[in-house]
């Protein structure tokens, strides 16, 4: 067992293996950051090297090729996703909260600039949505994903007697993450600072329009 | 006057002038088609060479810099939203069915693959929101000219009492706007084929929902 062994070589190892897991950690910190202003493909070694003064070489050893960078930096960018919005959202109570607690999360998360660019995931779908490959399939089995929850959410609600059954899941599923999707869009591209208020109030004046009477309260 | 000028040399020009127009609208129908599969930052003098089996040298003539080739860009895919979007809405009577016929023109553009990249212009908004310079601004300014197009549009259905006067223009404006990009989103990334069907009955259900009785009947 390495703990027992206390041979400097022995230690050096993990050590090492640590060190390299931390600088991994803080290059895919960069990526993410980078590419939600510049776009996946505007992620290259040298403007990471450049960002971080790690040399092109040194970048190399940790990510074999581009693709494999893009892919890395997809997967840290959908764990922040997870802590941030799904986690928090899951932790109020099942129904129409929980499904309240997913969209208004995910728009505190971008409101917050967790990513520096605005929401990671509506601009890396609009970059790679007209390619082909394994980067843009990564993308959407992650915003399927993504749907999937919002989808099972209303499901859910509908089970709790939050929401009316003859409320189309899915449907609203995308209506409600259209009018989020689009506050991202108006606040970062046209600096409009109404537009997560408004898309607070369109998706809550939405949820009450469905609502039953026996339904907790939304804020 | 160069029309009655019947010298050959004096002919010569306007011929020319006029394969230099059909050349740089040629080179500019492939610039939006490649701009809206790859991004405006895809759109490279050498891929747009290789494509159209011109010199770089030859593309240089046309445009000075990639800044002016996306800009010229731009304004040919804002013409073509021009042509098939806002002139065949504004062909509906006012009111109601012109605010439908906005967003379903928009629908059937991205429908029909008139960009084969999907929706041109929420492909740049996403590509160049974290940016500044003037590729930017330009994008911003003709976004904004959208929404305010939608907004009058909700302005004016109220005028005309199709809409209860307690609709926030802007605010309708953003949410079926937001609805019509989840859609573009869908379809294009996650191959949804009922991304437009749902986009529709939801935007209808909106609109019906806050339509007057003396409303006209929507489709």
């Amino acid at each position: 067992m390495p703990s027992t062994d206390r041979s400097p070589s022995a230690q050096r190892a993990p050590r090492r293996q640590a060190r390299g897991v931390r600088t991994r950690e803080t290059i895919l910190a960069s990526a993410v950051d980078i590419a939600s202003v510049n776009g996946l493909e505007g992620l290259t070694v040298g403007s990471l090297a450049a960002q971080l003064h790690m040399s092109k070489s040194g970048l190399f050893a940790h990510f074999g090729s581009k693709e494999d960078l893009q892919l890395a930096t997809i997967e840290v960018a959908r764990q922040i996703f997870i802590d941030k919005v799904t986690r928090p959202a899951i932790a109020a109570p099942k129904g129409l909260p929980r499904l309240w607690g997913l969209i208004n999360q995910w728009i505190v998360l971008v409101e917050k600039r967790v990513f520096s660019g605005g929401c990671f995931f509506s601009a890396a779908s609009f970059e790679f949505d007209g390619k082909r490959g394994v980067v843009h399939d990564r993308i959407a089995a992650i915003m399927r994903e993504w749907m999937d929850v919002l989808t099972r959410a209303v499901e859910r609600a509908q089970k709790a007697g939050h929401i009316g059954a003859n409320v189309n899941p899915m449907r609203l599923a995308y209506e409600i993450h259209g009018i989020a999707m689009g506050a991202h869009w108006a606040y970062q591209l046209l600096d409009d600072r109404q537009a997560y208020s408004r898309a607070r109030a369109t998706v809550l004046e939405k949820l009450r329009s469905i609502a039953t009477p026996g339904s907790p309260r939304l804020p």
